[in-house]
């Protein structure tokens, strides 16, 4: 049952080191034509990718998310937006009164969505063909900076950056939270000692897993990490921000 | 460079009809292993999947879909959450202030990406093992009674549903707006009437695809079906249910 596609994708992990070759041209088109045949809410299309070759740029998005050098360099590096700026054209178009709609929660949701998606057949596909990637999630760090390098309009958001290209270094596949935490049956786990306990036993797991790879330097566990990171109050300009370009807003 | 799992992407359309055939567990659990190995945001693994056997709940949720009969006749039904209820459990255990974090808009996005990323490997799994999905966006029509459906807890939304099975159907590939029009390259498209002109060029694309399949008797345009859906207000309870829930507030 195990094929060569769940074979891909059980062998990922994120590559931050790319050999300095780029993509061509018909490798960027396999990607793109894999994100856009990704399900789409009500045929709604609601995203758009960016490419992005020009030096300069790539060098300012690196510094932007936090002077990732891997964002400029790697052998191609794309930005995955939340996209209502053509619904908002045919809108005008259609003689359709379209705000409330594309200002809704829900059309939010279902253009974050439906990026997503897109996105992840195109890691797909890079990964099919020999390719690593990583989602850089850094260029939320600074997102009015990002519109202006580029330059998008009213009804977009970039949401995050996918690095691509021939990996130069090893890296380990990361032990996922136990299947039984993240699957429920007919309902949620209702019963909190249990899924308590999974997350002992998970992060008993981590431990030994930075151990290993650390000779013993690391031993953090997954909710020691987890409790760290959310004690940082990070990108709380988010919701101006995403409000301002006109999204989230009834 | 075109290859098997590339392949599998581009052949995909939603499935409608399913063979009375479960799954079994062994593909269940690949499944649901593909989908963990997705990227996630910083480790966060924000999200949770609900597995849904019972025929009473998936007769319920089939009506709450919109009276869809293949949420309740499929495979297997998956529904896929936005979860950081245990990053609030995480909060207390590590004696760490996540409320802020985790009631952001920032966090909501995170949410949301890492639980359709999950979706999508999860998607292209079932499609690699020959079976065919449907994602069903509609029990977002009822959140409140999804939720009691599947007794989720709070800081936990129920986003979309995910039909898998064997087709008992043939579906058409649906033609995606054009390349161009999508995929950018270092900067958003500029050119207003160059951008427009790919939507005209697809309106007659699609205009012929539907034709050909109805012998004539529909040739709606996409701009067209685009107008007439934004000009309907559904599903505006969502701010104020994903704010109850415990998302998106700051």
């Amino acid at each position: 049952m195990m094929n060569q596609t769940i074979e891909t994708m059980l062998a990922h992990h994120s590559v931050r080191k790319f050999k300095d070759k780029p993509l061509s041209r018909e490798q960027i088109q396999w990607i793109v034509k894999s994100a856009q045949a990704a399900s789409t809410s009500s045929y709604i299309q609601a995203y758009s990718i960016i490419g992005v070759t020009d030096p300069e740029k790539k060098r300012k998005l690196a510094e932007l998310a936090g002077n990732q050098t891997y964002v400029a360099e790697n052998g191609h590096f794309f930005v995955f937006c939340a996209d209502l700026y053509r619904h908002e054209l045919i809108g005008k178009k259609e003689n359709s009164d379209v705000k409330d709609t594309i200002e809704s929660t829900e059309k939010f949701m279902v253009a974050l969505i439906d990026a997503a998606l897109a996105a992840q057949n195109a890691a797909v596909a890079a990964e099919s063909m020999g390719m690593g990637i990583c989602y850089i999630g850094g260029i939320r760090n600074n997102l009015p900076e990002v519109q202006k390098v580029l330059k998008t309009p009213q009804r977009v958001v970039p949401l995050f950056g996918m690095a691509v290209g021939y990996p130069d270094q090893d890296t380990d596949v990361k032990p996922r939270l136990p299947f039984e935490h993240i699957y429920h049956e007919n309902e949620y786990e209702q019963d909190l000692e249990a899924y308590e306990g999974q997350l002992d036993e998970y992060n008993k797991e981590i431990s030994k897993y930075y151990n290993q790879r650390t000779n013993g330097a690391r031993s953090d566990t997954w909710t020691g990490q987890m409790g760290k990171m959310l004690s940082n109050k990070t990108r709380m300009y988010m919701k101006d921000f995403v409000q301002g370009k006109g999204f989230d807003l009834k």
